[in-house]
């Protein structure tokens, strides 16, 4: 009997309602023969309510206990949840990470996971019981109740996924992964099949369909992922290692990452660690860079070094780098707010030349002024105006021919 | 080095400003050179709030579900209070019922506690932490979640205290026990003292201060329990097995339960087992009974047989007395709806006579009519018309002279 992982998130278990229908889709997925394991957050914006109570009582809360306080929001909508199943008339069971022996390591609130111990779960289905499992959390050895940070729920999914051999649902308020915002480029089409490494590159640029670390985990187990809607019965995307036609295939998404500024440090004496020295005080700081952008001007004494940032982080970024500028003699710090990074994305781009000069082609007779440019092995991307961005996704979704069947 | 274990309710813990209210509590006892042991309830109506979500996805939720759903409550108040006192700069760890071996047996919603294992407890003691449990809950020894039913987290600190060899303080909205209500009786006086017979007995005849079954326990394990208040300093009420001129003290308090209903069968055949055959049928449909009153008429071929009950659940009891009368052959049945229960209570009145004569003739005295009495060995209870209710607490108390420092 093939095993199912369904996970549903936040918004999926937002209230009784909602509760009730990720009930009747366990039950139906039972009826049709199917073992089904249940994952799920937390009821709508609970975390977000219990982190707010934990800064009211303490500006800087202590990780352990903050672990203690989040778990919670997980409890309670498994134990929902297997009230509602039996509610329904089918047998339902519902366990902490603790109680499935979901082991991880002593970080608090961004635990890694060690171990699981299956038996339990397999016990319960082979009794005929859905078993729902609170995702986002684990257990130290000695106990302690930890979390797993960002996309917890995600990775609690698929690495039960994994252990269990099973097929991993995640349900979400979306139908599938795009190939690009459908609000930006109505003709965008939902694709039937990714690959894992495409979906982590959509991931990390900005679809928010999953978190890359729970598609780091499915890519590293080979476990099977379906995003589809919980709104719907119609198929979502699959997410596997290989995709038909996957080398065929050049551009598989076009993505658009919005509110970037850049900032740059103007005459940055040619010395060798002063750019190490510049991102380490910028880490030092908690500031996120998203590319570093370096301009090397052969044996000459000066080169320009900068970043780009989220919009929020750029007023203080230019703040420590100014100081910074004083420090090491920086001619002067420039700070661009209004920026945007377009990017297209596809594993058959390692087999296929001229897609950059496409991408270039395309945004050029569109008027559209390229300002940066960077590359990985199945990414391209460009760092445009803001005002700019959601066209330059229009003209490459169209150059590409992502809206036709592929 | 004394440990002392502090108890803190619901209201205690209601928010922010009155979990740091708390903290500093248990900070003081510590640097008064204590080990503190805090428990800690769900924050104000959480648990209300719980059991209604609960119901709106599953009119009947089954138990083990409900405890996965309750013991959220406690989780969330310990991690708020271990946060609390970090802020304040002294070290705190927060733990889960199971997390101190908190074992009961598999009761769901009314588990019994089996066992505590103190050494975890005691360790972070001696490291210098205040040890903060969640009270209310425990876990099956398969690591199932359980809770203690009602008046729980009062029960978790008794027994932490017995197992301790502590003081257990129990902190609430009342700054201790009074010889009655002063709502009623502006005169009434906190007492220093009582023993624990006669703080069951007040418990059960509606002083809500603790609940019975936390002071059974206290008594079984001869705990001192020191009930006090969570907004003043000044001394509360301990309870304790013996009190200073104990058997001098006749009557300890007066309580008064509202609400109370009766009904009568009238003319029930003098049959062996009828009695049995009624109170069998009204703990079927749940209904609780406060006392039974029966007339009995030797060598009759008819009795009485009534009881009280709460005003809540009379019309439904009255519906349940007038199908069995069909089916046993009674001859009618009466309810009244507006009866209030006065009793005195004192270890005292066992040594001593005349206690039911001077209560009958001071509420004789005031034209208050009794319409039925029951005793036990320290109590004596007159049902009263609800209208009564208060005069008779009144005049009770002045005839016993309970105003007066004894």
């Amino acid at each position: 009997m093939s095993i199912i992982v369904q996970k549903f998130g936040g918004s999926s278990v937002a209230d009784a309602e909602k509760i009730h229908r990720a009930a009747r889709r366990a039950i139906k997925a039972k009826l049709d023969g199917h073992q089904v394991v249940m994952v799920v957050s937390a009821m709508g914006k609970t975390t977000d309510k219990l982190v707010a109570l934990a800064h009211e009582v303490n500006p800087n809360p202590p990780r352990r206990e903050m672990d203690m306080l989040l778990t919670t929001g997980e409890q309670v909508s498994i134990s929902l949840m297997a009230m509602a199943i039996q509610a329904a008339g089918h047998e339902a069971i519902s366990f902490t990470g603790g109680q499935i022996g979901m082991i991880t390591d002593a970080s608090h609130t961004r635990a890694r996971i060690r171990s699981i111990d299956a038996d339990r779960i397999h016990r319960e289905l082979d009794a005929g019981r859905i078993v729902i499992v609170a995702g986002f959390q684990g257990v130290t050895e000695e106990g302690a109740l930890t979390t797993l940070g960002r996309g917890g729920s995600d990775t609690t999914a698929v690495a039960l996924a994994a252990v269990l051999r099973a097929v991993c649902e995640i349900y979400t308020d979306v139908d599938g992964v795009y190939t690009t915002d459908p609000r930006i480029v109505p003709q965008a089409r939902k694709m039937k099949e990714i690959n894992y490494d495409e979906m982590l590159e959509l991931a990390s640029l900005g679809a928010k369909v999953m978190h890359s670390r729970s598609i780091e985990f499915g890519k590293k187990y080979n476990v099977p992922i379906h995003v589809r809607s919980s709104l719907t019965d119609t198929e979502g995307t699959m997410i596997v290692a290989q995709t038909a036609g996957m080398e065929d295939i050049v551009v598989r998404g076009v993505t658009l990452k919005r509110d970037l500024a850049r900032v740059i440090l103007i005459g940055v004496p040619n010395q060798p660690g002063i750019a190490s020295r510049i991102f380490a005080r910028i880490a030092e700081n908690k500031l996120v860079v998203d590319d570093i952008i370096q301009n090397i001007v052969e044996h000459a004494s000066e080169a320009n070094i900068g970043f780009t940032t989220s919009k929020a982080d750029a007023r203080e970024a230019r703040m420590v780098c100014e100081q910074l500028a004083r420090e090491i003699g920086v001619r002067s710090v420039e700070l661009d707010e209004d920026l945007a990074k377009v990017s297209i994305v596809g594993v058959g781009m390692k087999t296929h030349t001229g897609v950059a000069a496409k991408m270039f082609q395309a945004l050029a007779d569109a008027r559209i002024n390229i300002q940066n440019i960077t590359t990985s092995e199945i990414v391209i991307s460009c760092i445009v105006a803001a005002a700019d961005g959601e066209k330059a996704v229009q003209v490459l979704h169209r150059a590409f021919e992502l809206d036709k069947e592929q």
